[in-house]
């Protein structure tokens, strides 16, 4: 994921988007593996972009899409391809026939999309989603980005994930030596230990993810035998 | 900042620390440019931490510090300065008084930093802050963050920048051409444009941030006068 917006990195707002498409993505089988967030600015946007694009299977950008100046995410893709930015004309036929004569040119450069690229979304009546070859061109808007990604999600799902969380009462470092164990019998599975904080005991969050699920539930069998002495809860 | 643990990129957890951190780092005059988010692989830490350490003044490590086989921040930040990790031994004298027979190597990971790191933090008596060349590296819970980051705060601290923040009633496609303009006129001001959902209206807040506050100052008194005809809120 590649999130852009100086408000993200001058604490302005808090980004609301890597959380709902990380957990997606996820679910999709398809994990999200790095995020870098950057400002808007289109050369950092297209370094970002041609970096991501070269190392991953997919890339999701959200932020910068817009009417104003500082929306500068297509430029930035489009540079990133070594192409120019465009105005679709179907794209522009649906602003014209939407806003009729109030129409200004910032409206017209929500038309825009790097030459190459192509609209997707399932529904042909919704507005389209841009993608540049691996590339999905998301809006910034939470509410945006979570009504747009369930219309391209099919098109992404991979062979599933499975996870199994257990929580334990005790301090990590009296945990820390066991689970160390458990992660190299079982290679396969990647175990994760969380200390949760606020309560009044010490108590660690542990998941164990892993592409095979009989593999998962024999790790998970394992793990609950060697920390037979740990007090579980729920 | 680099942000490190395989529990961002799944959507279990969403982050705390860069809307923090950013925001501290933006009042201090050291505004933060680029965050990448890494799993807790140590070779991704390394390569994350060399490219961001050799572009950037200061770095911001969180996440991935701790007693269990997963937090292997320390490696991956000695490995990207091609240097090894040491057991400190003032940190282990101190982690032996506190807690004494109870000791585990668990334990004693606390106590490991990259050959050549310094500590830092204002008070003795605290748990220092681990710096390697201009690399703090920092524990991923929040609440952690929030108490070690100010003492090391002042060392940071550069020239102030100054925001000014105007709300309007209107759409952002309206308001588009008027920002660019400003924007094309006061270069050294950054203009930015976020369109405010979820209200009945649609409303844009306008950000304007510059270093020589009598620009700001020149820049807002501009685009009031040239948005005279556009309701403003607050």
């Amino acid at each position: 994921m590649i999130l852009i917006g100086n408000e993200l990195l001058s604490g302005r707002v808090q980004d609301a988007n890597l959380h709902y498409l990380a957990g997606e993505l996820w679910d999709l089988g398809c994990p999200v593996t790095r995020v870098l967030i950057v400002r808007d600015i289109v050369d950092e946007i297209a370094e970002a972009t041609r970096t991501m694009s070269d190392l991953h299977r997919w890339v999701f950008t959200t932020g910068g899409i817009g009417p104003t100046h500082d929306d500068v995410t297509i430029e930035g893709v489009a540079r990133a391809f070594d192409t120019k930015v465009i105005g679709h004309r179907g794209l522009e036929k649906r602003l014209r026939e939407h806003f009729g004569e109030r129409i200004t040119e910032a409206h017209l450069r929500m038309a825009r999309i790097p030459e190459g690229a192509v609209l997707t979304g399932a529904d042909p009546e919704a507005w389209p989603t841009v993608r540049m070859k691996n590339v999905f061109i998301f809006a910034g808007i939470p509410a945006i980005l979570r009504r747009k990604f369930p219309e391209i999600r099919e098109e992404l799902r991979s062979a599933p994930i499975f996870r199994e969380t257990l929580f334990f009462r005790t301090a990590e470092a009296v945990i820390a030596d066991t689970l160390h164990g458990a992660a190299q019998r079982f290679p396969d599975i990647e175990i994760g230990s969380y200390p949760q904080t606020g309560g009044e005991a010490d108590t660690v969050q542990v998941t164990l993810e892993g592409a095979d699920q009989e593999r998962l539930r024999k790790a998970v069998v394992f793990l609950e035998q060697i920390t037979a002495d740990i007090e579980r809860i729920r």
